[in-house]
């Protein structure tokens, strides 16, 4: 079954856009809220022009702007609650191991890609909360509350056997397995909350971020992607998967 | 075989202090150098009173200071360069999932454990890079060159089954899993220049951090840990362990 209300971060283009391309195709998805930094300049995502999209400005890193849009979420979803939050915006910095060290770019990349991810979901447990309880029993499900974070493969450290050689991904790689733990923790803190939580890598995806030589189109992995959340459940609580629900280790 | 020279942060007290006392018994050692944020107050740290020991001031979290102190380090070991970090400085910032959002408490808890980390063994990599030209073939030792980080098990997102509750440590959580990607991306990354690169947990000991109900005194976690360090070669690079050497997932 479906989620009634999903939000999704950095929905001006690449994977978010894709998601909510995807979520459209859902007729019982009453609300599809699609955030972006600057809806002034969110053209793809306003020319969706679906009376179920809400696009709403959101800079993840600013405690404030969370403020305002967890108050519009909360307008928009009412006494329902929020079935989804699906974390998605990220940036990819460039670090290198053997390069000039730079703490504030380690700094920047952490905030938004793990820290950030951090305080918008803690903001919306309230709302996250008040959709799960509205069903009774045990049973974890996107359409009863969820939270799942658009990881990556970069952030298994099991399996990582490249470095920081490939995009070079020292500081992506440490944010993506930070946020790894942090949907680990976040799934155990919950349970008895019934929220889900699970983390995805997308795949290598033809994004600003993946480059154009990646292997799947947006449309590939996002339709995979979705298929893969409306599927879980209890066995799913607290793991990190491909988009079609490979396992990974962390 | 042992280091020549030896890199201990965060040595005032704790197992920082208790690894300075480990390497003082081995009288291989030229040069440990043990660094505090302040060396007025480091009493126990000088009490140690061995020609041995050189204790230095670095703050860790402060890219002045850390020049500062590497230009100190070099004057010591010189053109032998630096045979072993043990990056061991941090610190425990309780934050709960189900607490206020708090923005700049996990800024803090990343910088100092994990980025922090990072910049030191950047800029510590010419002296030990110095250090692993010295001898020939591709053999990995403490006693060539190595980088090892004090991690925690609470850094392994695989055996996390206890969530944030336990000690209140979803930021800690975070900030372990985040240096456990670095030491694995370092390993790879410094493969060629013949520098070991491994992580430890070393166990539940009576510190201020750990609490004095513990399991371990200090003394019984740094001995392990010390003979474990010596042990070390190629098949350990880039992996994570218990303080006897069992391995942990990540």
């Amino acid at each position: 079954m479906s989620p009634k209300s999903v939000v999704i971060t950095g929905a001006n283009r690449g994977i978010g856009l894709g998601l909510v391309q995807e979520f459209v195709k859902d007729k019982n998805i009453l609300h599809i809220i699609a955030t972006v930094r600057d809806v002034e300049k969110a053209t793809d995502l306003k020319a969706i022009n679906d009376p179920h999209v809400h696009v709403l400005p959101l800079i993840v890193t600013c405690d404030k702007s969370i403020d305002s849009f967890v108050t519009k979420v909360e307008e928009i979803v009412g006494s329902d609650g929020l079935n989804l939050l699906v974390n998605n915006a990220g940036i990819a910095v460039k670090y290198l191991t053997k390069t000039k060290p730079n703490r504030s770019m380690i700094a920047e990349q952490l905030d938004v890609n793990t820290t950030s991810v951090v305080i918008l979901t803690q903001k919306l447990l309230p709302l996250l909360t008040r959709a799960a309880s509205k069903v009774s029993g045990d049973q974890l499900s996107v359409s009863r509350a969820a939270v799942i974070t658009i990881s990556s493969g970069l952030g298994s450290i099991t399996e990582n056997t490249t470095g920081s050689a490939v995009f070079d991904s020292l500081a992506y790689r440490m944010s993506k397995a930070a946020v790894n733990m942090f949907g680990r923790t976040l799934a155990i803190d919950l349970q008895d909350d019934h929220i889900l939580v699970v983390n995805f890598c997308p795949g290598w995806v033809q994004t600003d971020m993946g480059g154009q030589e990646a292997m799947l189109t947006v449309e590939q992995s996002t339709s995979e992607l979705v298929s893969s959340f409306n599927k879980l459940d209890n066995s799913h609580n607290g793991r990190y998967f491909q988009r079609n629900l490979t396992p990974f280790q962390f």
